[in-house]
């Protein structure tokens, strides 16, 4: 146990120094110095980092903002900014305050002049918080469509083909809001291969998809829609977007980096695996478990002690319970068990944005300790993941990583300390 | 394409040198050799591996055997073996000639005198290949439970707990049809931490389940049996075995080490991830793609190449299909969207006995150009995966790594290799 507490507290080093780094501060200030922004200059902050990034930016360029506005997830601001006006709104489900925070920023976007600059400062987070139904369409609208494709098994990028014909401000179409000025686009990636299209389901990317794919997917799934969402759907997309320029800073490859140095500099030899993790979160436990089991067991080629073995990415939660939980402490929770007994090692997957889930852990850690100590408490694990309820069970077992809401979002990593 | 068969063709000489040197000849060799076999010697050799085994016990003791008896799969005995008779019975399924078979060895060791010794040399896949029903039950009976037990989600060592208690040979019933000799167990393992007791159902193994955990299995899965199959589950299993010495040979971490060393004598960096890989094959692949997909990507803490990823265990396949396949094949061709497109990287898995669920492949390999050849022949990945059809799918791609029946059986291996 003694050992179990060192682990654990190194952990806890390693997660706070990494997340430290990733905050997008020293990102946006690369990104704005020095870059010719004439005019005024109207700032628009939208997703998880917004209330951040927008307080660099208000750092950086001071008065020479016009006007700016921050919409982020409810319990994400951290206070006020000088010139900012600062919206919450609803996350992972886009509510009322996501479509009155789109109209702020569609009002700041109309309000510049030909020769004025709008730096639009985006993070993940931003598809939800930043909402406003095509003409003639409810939120109520997007909302059951969203269903009847997930019910159908539809892939994201298939969602997100309907999904962007259904918004007004979803793949390109906030950018085409305003056609006079320059607008410079800072984003802060979540996405695993850094898709412009992708990250806040690109609201100043041009859309590569067409009705085309529609009717694929319409046919492959045999979906009916109702005559209003039809009538969006053949709307065509923004194919050309000239006057916007894009820097992507972050990425979850710099948090495994981060991970890697921040571990080695507590003396474990990092590996990084991989910076893009997407395969099953509970099967992606089982794999960093049996990893873990052969450390220092498999000769000279296998991993020895004291180590850091790293994995970045977003693994996906496959439902099949009604428990509370996120895909980082399924994963953690799931490795629990392959690790059952062990005293060398503690395992843990936390997200960079300090939410996992609809929950207000970050994600899990667990040990050798962690299986006896849930069958103390009296906790079934099999049923525990039948239900995807990680949340309680990693709260009985002082397995929850809590930070609060941490200012960035560069996805989440997961890391095996053995020594 | 000229990289990947190059690739592909180091796949293969590294696949057919690392299960040549897990042959159990010379494993069989150290264990015979010197050791004190008093008067006639009895050998009743049984699994995947039985023909291989005896074959070199047949050439280390010679005139020095008795008897001898082998049973193997079916088309898994290569040739006569002098002194031996040899046998081929059913797997995964045992039918009638695993009961002759069984009947057989048990006839050898009542002849055995008490000045005798008996050699068993056992091998994974022994625990269909040798089968007889405890009395008054038939192996119907036992295939009934099974089917009980698959269907109602029970656990693997659930499982053994109940149908050791059905078997007169498993649990270690076979050691005691003979208490006069001396028995001494050679055991190749295809079991990832060398349990005893788990491997070929442990014929010679004291067995440490009871009839409380019996209890406690019907309940929680709420099991009602037959009058004449309650009989049986009540009668206790040996419990104490001292007439039996044991030497366990050959493991995955070996085949692990093996991959290793001849990856590297081609020139790949070897780094062996784990030798106790358990988690479903399709997440495993998916794993292991994520993780060719960063190689050389993610700074020095990450694999670079020319490298070889090696991962060995026995991933489980939950059947969502009835397509033909085995949980290699599944693994590489659950690989192949993760690697789409990529120009320098091969990703293979391979049973080292040669056969790979019920087909007739060993395993299955993949490459950056296998996604785009399936769409070319009009096959619908998704629709695949979804039936377990690996093994169309990549036949149909060259994508079949075909060895035949090896001689050996210990475990897999799964490999990417990038340069």
């Amino acid at each position: 146990m003694g050992q179990n507490n060192e682990l654990r507290e190194d952990a806890k080093r390693i997660i706070s120094r990494s997340i430290q780094d990733m905050l997008p501060d020293s990102a946006v200030e690369h990104a704005l110095v020095g870059v010719d922004l004439p005019g005024s200059i109207y700032v628009a902050a939208f997703g998880k980092a917004a209330w951040q990034m927008a307080n660099a930016a208000a750092r950086i360029l001071g008065k020479r903002i016009r006007r700016g506005v921050v919409v982020t997830k409810y319990a994400h601001a951290r206070g006020e900014i000088p010139g900012f006006q600062i919206l919450e709104a609803g996350h992972p489900v886009p509510d009322e305050n996501s479509v009155r925070g789109a109209e702020q920023i569609i009002e700041l976007m109309k309000e510049a002049g030909e020769q004025d600059s709008i730096v639009l400062l985006v993070s993940g987070g931003g598809s939800a918080l930043l909402e406003k139904p095509e003409e003639g369409l409810t939120l109520d609208d997007i909302q059951q469509v969203t269903e009847q494709l997930l019910q159908c098994g539809a892939a994201i990028q298939e969602i997100n083909v309907i999904r962007k014909r259904l918004s007004a401000v979803k793949g390109g179409k906030l950018a085409m809001m305003c056609r006079k000025a320059r607008i410079y686009q800072v984003v802060l990636s979540d996405i695993i291969d850094d898709n412009l299209e992708m990250i806040a389901s690109g609201p100043a990317c041009a859309d590569t998809s067409t009705y085309e794919d529609v009717r694929r997917i319409k046919e492959k799934y045999n979906l009916r829609f109702s005559e209003k969402v039809e009538a969006a759907l053949q709307r065509e997309t923004p194919k050309q977007i000239d006057h916007v320029e894009s820097v992507i800073t972050g990425s979850v490859r710099e948090l495994c980096r981060s991970a890697a140095r921040n571990a080695g500099e507590l003396g474990y030899e990092p590996y990084i695996l991989t910076a893009s993790l997407d395969c099953e979160a509970r099967e992606a436990g089982e794999f960093m478990a049996s990893i873990a089991r052969s450390i220092g067991k498999v000769g000279q080629a296998g991993f020895v002690k004291p180590c850091a073995i790293i994995a970045g990415g977003e693994t996906v939660v496959n439902l099949t319970g009604s428990g509370k939980g996120g895909r980082n402490q399924e994963l953690a929770l799931s490795a629990a068990r392959g690790i059952d007994g062990m005293e060398d090692v503690v395992v843990f997957s936390v997200g960079s944005d300090g939410t996992d889930g609809p929950t207000d852990a970050a994600g899990g850690m667990v040990d050798g300790c962690t299986m006896a100590r849930l069958r103390q408490a009296g906790m079934d694990y099999e049923k525990i993941m039948k239900d995807n309820d990680s949340y309680h069970a990693l709260k009985q077992v002082d397995g929850l990583i809590v930070t609060g809401a941490t200012g960035t979002n560069v996805n989440d990593v997961a890391v095996i300390l053995c020594r």
